[in-house]
């Protein structure tokens, strides 16, 4: 409650004047505390794991190993790793009048982070929020509840004195989120990460500013002269190296004037690894060309097709006017994710990076590569689909905001 | 309604991707058609002026003349001046997988300006929100009304017809800001500017984003060894240059150590300009000592004098155990506006620029420097005083998001 929220302000007030140096030896006690405990963790999550009333997927994603706990541990050095962005200068002027004008970064202060499934977020989340100097407030899904709790517990006992209430741990009920997204003015920032029920359901009842992640409906654009081995190559890394996670591509798009040769190949290859094609007429006329229909797990586009996020080995394929269907059919069904185009025209790349409105616009790769490490943050803590504040991959710059110092020597206006 | 915001996004997607120089020619139009339609502008702000029901001050604020108009003008033109802050480079990487990673400044979209009074607003915030490649649905004052519709048919009918919809004047209603504040999806970013009333009433109903301005409760504290005669000049300064404005001083802190020699130059010159003195016993004490009591409206300040806004010449005066006290004082009472320290040591003005946590922290000068003008960034659209997007003093760049673009020669991952 409103005491839990005043510990952690207190102590976000010490963490946000507190060195680099300080920061980066209490992660690095976090880091050799969670390696320790290992044994413990893996006790409370066996608890959670055998409570459990779920698909073995997301078993999966509950379960905690020793290398899981050691690949926490090592996410949380890294992190100590990484540059410090509190202090960094934004800006920094002369004015006519001698006065020197400067923007720093500073913490964002309270940070609550709403959660599901995942345990290893407590860990990685409680070190992102501390290396940028604030506290947060971490609120996981029940199905992970004990393993949080040991997670935590861990990593406050690890912690300087101190510092200990810059990681909290909420209950896992649904009381305290609505405990959370309301305490205005006690948490500076919410972040949602989870299903699209639990980000509506937050956004819709928040007082507190909240970062949204919605889903990934990613789309690739195959130009016209695209070589299509290349496309196929990544059009199936794209949909098929990691169906189930929010950069995986969603719907491909193949400009009308070459798709009789580039569709062939991407389909085959598509289906080869094991992909359902829901297509357009033009693509099921062109699978049926190449022998690809029935047989081959090739069907109709339903309505509600374009602009679905599958998660699975499922692809919406649509054959479009050129760059211009292309654009109209990512404006309209495009989630402001990921969106990619394959093209050897330079002015359709120059095109297509400017006119598509996504937190993340990718020419000539894969969908994939929309990620922290991959676009070189380091660790991230989501990945902001909203506009406001911070927009992509969210590193550590994403949670601090800026402070103006201005300095004189007796300046009056 | 609906329409109107369909409307705003149709005309925010061609302004995304216009270049400087049609923006900027734009702007120009919409200077010369300010200062054309002058007499236009003046009539129907008269029917506002004769029909207002207000303090004579709000009056004031309400009226345009010939050279108000001619001003506006003028901070249009300014504005078509300032760099484009659309395409900006925020960052720019190579990854080792030959991957170009660059993150890019993009317009928010459309931003909902919900202010009060002031009509010259209208041509301002509507040439700032332009210039960032935004389209903009500004819903002024009852009490404008006529003015800001005026001024609003000038500026669209200079506009180019593509752009004509990225201004858009909604009704004075209440009904009207309800329906921006709910239409998550349709506005990006919602800036209300007016009484706290107006921003709580905003921010208590609103499902899209909201830069906060609240109150400016600055605080200034004079540490022990301040020259008394610089110090009385800048207290002067920012109390009372512009005392109804929200970087005017509200609470004087000195430290106690000194505060028998710096307190009688300062209180001297304030009583001198008009200002009255809310003291703590030891101010009354001290002011007594120096024959200022009754005869200079000092007086005993009341438990809600401290943190207040008095936004007049009134002000809080209270001795304070050194740097900590005033530190305390101000994490207790400040609003997070603008905090100042006038002081010899430099440990001290270190300590004050690192542990106030505030938009805007000032040594050795006046508070009245936390303007947009005044901290070089030229046109403001307000101050804000919430920490998420952005802090202080908003300019062109604040009203941008941005944009990751992945350039790649065939990657997967």
């Amino acid at each position: 409650g409103r005491r839990m929220f005043e510990e952690a302000r207190k102590a976000a007030r010490r963490l946000a004047i507190a060195s680099r140096a300080v920061k980066d030896a209490a992660l690095h006690s976090v880091a050799d505390a969670l390696d320790a405990n290992v044994e413990r963790i893996a006790l409370e999550n066996a608890k959670d794991v055998a409570a459990a009333k779920t698909t073995d997927a997301l078993i999966d994603r509950l379960r905690l190993d020793g290398e899981r706990v050691g690949a926490m541990a090592a996410v949380v050095r890294a992190i100590a790793g990484e540059e410090d962005p509190v202090g960094a200068v934004i800006e920094d002027r002369a004015r006519p009048n001698g006065l020197r004008v400067r923007r720093v970064r500073v913490p964002l202060g309270v940070i609550g982070m709403i959660y599901e499934s995942r345990p290893n977020v407590t860990a990685e989340a409680a070190a992102l929020c501390f290396k940028a100097g604030n506290a947060v407030i971490l609120r996981g899904g029940s199905d992970a509840a004990r393993s949080n709790a040991i997670i935590g517990d861990v990593i406050r006992a690890a912690l300087p004195e101190a510092f200990r209430d810059a990681v909290i741990l909420a209950a896992s009920t649904r009381e305290s989120v609505l405990e959370m997204v309301r305490a205005e003015g006690a948490i500076d920032l919410i972040i949602p990460r989870g299903g699209e029920a639990l980000i509506r359901f937050v956004t819709d009842n928040a007082r507190v500013p909240v970062v949204q992640h919605y889903k990934g409906v990613c789309h690739m654009f195959v130009d016209a002269g695209a070589d299509a081995q290349d496309a196929a190559r990544i059009v199936v890394n794209a949909k098929l190296s990691r169906p189930g996670v929010c950069n995986a591509l969603e719907c491909l798009l193949v400009d009308r004037k070459d798709a009789a040769r580039l569709l062939g190949p991407i389909a085959r290859a598509l289906v080869e690894g094991g992909c359902e094609i829901r297509g357009c007429e033009e693509v099921l006329a062109l699978c049926e060309a190449f022998a690809l229909s029935e047989a081959f797990a090739v069907k109709a586009a339903g309505a509600d097709d374009w602009g679905r996020e599958f998660l699975d080995r499922i692809i919406a394929v649509r054959v479009v006017d050129g760059l211009d269907g292309a654009l109209a059919h990512i404006a309209r069904y495009g989630s402001g994710h990921t969106e990619a185009i394959l093209t050897r025209d330079a002015g359709h790349a120059a095109r297509f990076r400017a006119e598509v409105d996504a937190a993340c616009v990718v020419v000539n790769a894969s969908t994939r590569f929309h990620d922290g490490g991959e676009l070189g943050l380091g660790a991230e803590i989501g990945i902001a689909t909203s506009r406001l504040h911070w927009r992509g991959p969210m590193g550590l710059e994403s949670l601090t905001t800026m402070k103006w110092i201005v300095d004189g020597d007796g300046q009056t206006r």
